[in-house]
């Protein structure tokens, strides 16, 4: 095979557009990196569990303390202590793995075991792209995102609203934004989970969109939503109303501590995973005291200030390292474990990439079975970025072709190759390549290897331009799934109706 | 302590500029990744002890070929096939662990077990920085350059000369090259291999430098080398002779065939790694029969092309899989390991650090213990980039401080701290972080962590130009390290007497 021949050929692959790897799951063969001992692993669990049962949790929604009191926990003022054997005792009844639905069946998750779910960006206050820069965002444009969600394969579920579209109003925003992530994907997406009505109205609406009540759910997880603690040790009321709701309906909570070390948790890693354990704990078994059984994950968020100014790092070493020590945490508690891809640049720059790399790496050799914000997120969560979910794309596709076997038959040790290239030839030409270079290496949609003096005359484009432009390809070629018309008036009609009523009250 | 206050006694802190760890090598705790099972590594073993007995090497140098037959090789033409109790018996006697000496003996380094040196950038032809763009480097340049590796705590080697000083004569310039090398580093430094008199004056000028005669090196490692076979199968002239040279006198091989798959190599990864490990050991087994127990390496550099173009790419997830498993095979011959951090970007941006990202990582799992180009390596090898100097060394210095053990003390579970600060606290003030937040966390030479509009206001400088600031403050800071005058002197005239020989003929 020639060169120019192998572009010719080239060009039927890729007629597709931006190169891309098939939707999936990858099961992950390597065994997990522990930065810790299993006596390290203990010694972190027992003085949670000390935390949890000398200091205990501060728990500002009398429900929630009402609940921990009827499973036995101490209760003084808002104060609930919770004894060693109590919390052990929760935490069997956790499933290890479980099955999420998804609006397209084939588009279902499996969570726990050797397999990660990546979750697209949720949560950032802006949106930005290279065109435009940073700003306010719009409805229309975070449907335009979630298209992108839509349309990446590498993305397994949309995670919980991209930014916030400000030109809607606070309160029956998320009635709007569930309704587009029914629209606009077939994949899995998150709900939200700020107060009870929040949540309720995620359940509501995954319930239409699969044609059922929402007390069918309740064996049935289709929905996940992340619960943060308030660092240090409280649990405030939108947060307990969200993880209570999501329980009862038999729903996932994501129970994520914010321990940034050196701010809101000790400056010591192992004092912040302390932390973060002690605060995970208590908000899983929560869940199990609402619903005994129902699926939660436990999220590990341990990072690091800059000490110099106090801002939050995000993709340091210590984060890695902290993501790796919170799996084997989560291991040795029997809890699926959420880590995610984080970065504080502010441009989708080296920075950026190496940050996210460094969060990539300590996640999934970490073990990590949820990897949430794995792609779009910039400015350390305030921002979601067109260009960083390209790049993020390409690196978790990636990690996936990373993943993937390697082969070692007969044929793959290509013996016959070696003789029929000869000392001093080349494979070019051989059988051996030509039945398998299509699909024989990771196909970038990012990465450009062209040489140096045609990259420049090329325009010498970097890679945070050819991301705006892979976006742009990608949304044009963007369509909706087909979405049953009666659901899509349900969904109108309790949109509407909810809108009536005021939508959910700002917390 | 307030912000403000962290901010005063960070400058501190930072008075010396550029933050750096001091310099040393990390013992690495994690086991490494395997990414094939033992059977695999037996059967790419067999495979290439099958390719050596059947098909043999292609070795162009006669007394190569001497050297292989006395040893019991059977020679037939230019080919040299070893049968496999050959090759085993004389993988014996290779050390799995040696110190290597440097100019300054306390930059000495320990090749082999759980540590790894980091080599800066060896071989490019071209130099490029933000400023001036890629072009034909000079020997002033190539000055500035080394100053920066010997400024670079992190950087424990210098890889053989940065780039082509094109303002030489090439038949001399390695002569100045290495002068220069012993002028500007007390670290360890490559020698060239290129011929039978480059490495002989290597050889010749570490032993002036040291004050010993050359013989006095021979139980004495002081010098690496880099011998690339020519794959597939074939040895050259100019390699041989290098490799026998540095072999005679003691000094280290690093035998790192290009086993690119799909042009060199077949278009399988394990059909690649069969290749590299044939190649791998025929030089290998050919350092034992020049000098039974010579330290030597095992070089790892499997990558593939761009199926679409021919063009070699680098930091693919091919590669990172490629170097684990030649991690794999090293440790199974029981030989030093040596990988790579390399890229085939254009420009040092996000592409330059996720592609670098993943060699690290494949890298430093896969339990390399030399990494080659571990700074400054741009467009797949063709260029030192001054910028990715510095963007490397910050990915270096974050590995290592990814790789500090988890600490879990009493007092680093923090206990107290949590205590004092309280649900609901915060941990900036606790006596507990004040003791330790000036070394708590990686202080980076190169990410920023501002937030977006002060980011924005300071002028939104990405990662790439806050490089060019930094290279530029180090190197206006370096000093030259202290050289007897009397060593210099011989240097002096030992480049002056080999110019007026010639120096070393053209290969």
């Amino acid at each position: 095979m020639t060169r120019i021949e192998g572009r010719r050929r080239q060009a039927g692959r890729s007629s597709g557009g931006v190169p891309q790897r098939p939707f999936g799951q990858i099961d992950r063969r390597t065994p997990w990196l522990c930065v810790i001992s299993d006596d390290q692993v203990e010694a972190i669990h027992h003085a949670a569990l000390d935390v949890l049962a000398q200091q205990g949790m501060r728990v500002l929604h009398p429900p929630a303390r009402d609940l921990f009191a009827k499973a036995g926990a101490r209760v003084e003022g808002d104060t609930v202590r919770l004894d060693p054997g109590l919390v052990e005792e929760r935490l069997k009844t956790i499933p290890d793995s479980f099955t999420l639905g998804a609006r397209n069946p084939a588009k279902s998750l499996r969570i726990g075991g050797a397999v990660c779910v990546y979750a697209s960006v949720g949560g950032p206050a802006y949106v930005m792209c290279n065109d435009k820069g940073r700003r306010d965002g719009t409805f229309a444009e975070m449907c335009d995102f979630l298209r992108l969600v839509q349309g990446l394969n590498v993305i397994h579920q949309e995670g919980g609203g991209p930014f916030e579209p400000l030109d809607l109003p606070a309160s029956t925003r998320h009635l709007d934004i569930y309704h587009a992530q029914i629209r606009h994907l077939d994949k899995s997406w998150q709900t939200q989970t700020l107060g009870h009505a929040r949540t309720m109205d995620g359940i509501e609406m995954a319930a239409i969109m699969l044609g059922v009540a929402p007390e069918g759910l309740r064996d049935r997880p289709v929905l996940l939503g992340i619960i943060n603690t308030n660092s240090p040790l409280q649990l405030d009321i939108p947060m307990a109303e969200g993880l209570i709701a999501l329980a009862e309906y038999g729903q996932v909570n994501v129970i994520t501590p914010f321990t940034l070390a050196g701010a809101m948790a000790p400056v010591t890693l192992a004092g912040a995973l302390v932390l973060q354990h002690a605060e995970a704990m208590a908000g899983i078994v929560l869940t199990q005291i609402v619903r005994p059984g129902v699926p939660v994950m436990y999220g590990g968020f341990t990072s690091n200030v800059d000490m110099r100014s106090g801002s939050p790092a995000f993709g340091t070493p210590e984060y890695a390292k902290a993501a790796q020590a919170s799996g084997q945490l989560a291991r040795h508690i029997g809890v699926p474990f959420r880590s995610s891809n984080v970065t504080a640049a502010n441009a989708v720059d080296a920075q950026a990439a190496y940050e996210s790399q460094m969060a990539l790496w300590g996640a999934l050799t970490g073990g990590a079975h949820l990897l949430e914000h794995a792609a779009g997120w910039l400015h350390g969560g305030l921002t979601a970025s067109f260009e960083k979910l390209i790049l993020d794309a390409e690196m978790l596709q990636m990690m996936d072709a990373w993943s993937e076997p390697l082969a070692t038959t007969a044929a793959d040790l290509a013996l016959d190759a070696i003789r029929e290239a000869g000392a001093g030839g080349h494979f070019f030409g051989t059988a051996h390549t030509m039945e398998r270079y299509e699909h024989a290496f990771h196909a970038p949609m990012l990465s450009n290897w062209d040489n140096y003096p045609t990259w420049l005359q090329r325009g010498g484009i970097d890679a945070a331009a050819r991301a705006n432009r892979v976006w742009k390809e990608l949304l044009a070629q963007a369509e909706d799934p087909p979405l049953d018309p009666g659901i899509d008036e349900a969904l109108s009609a309790y949109v509407a109706r909810r809108k009536a009523e005021g939508g959910a009250p700002m917390n």
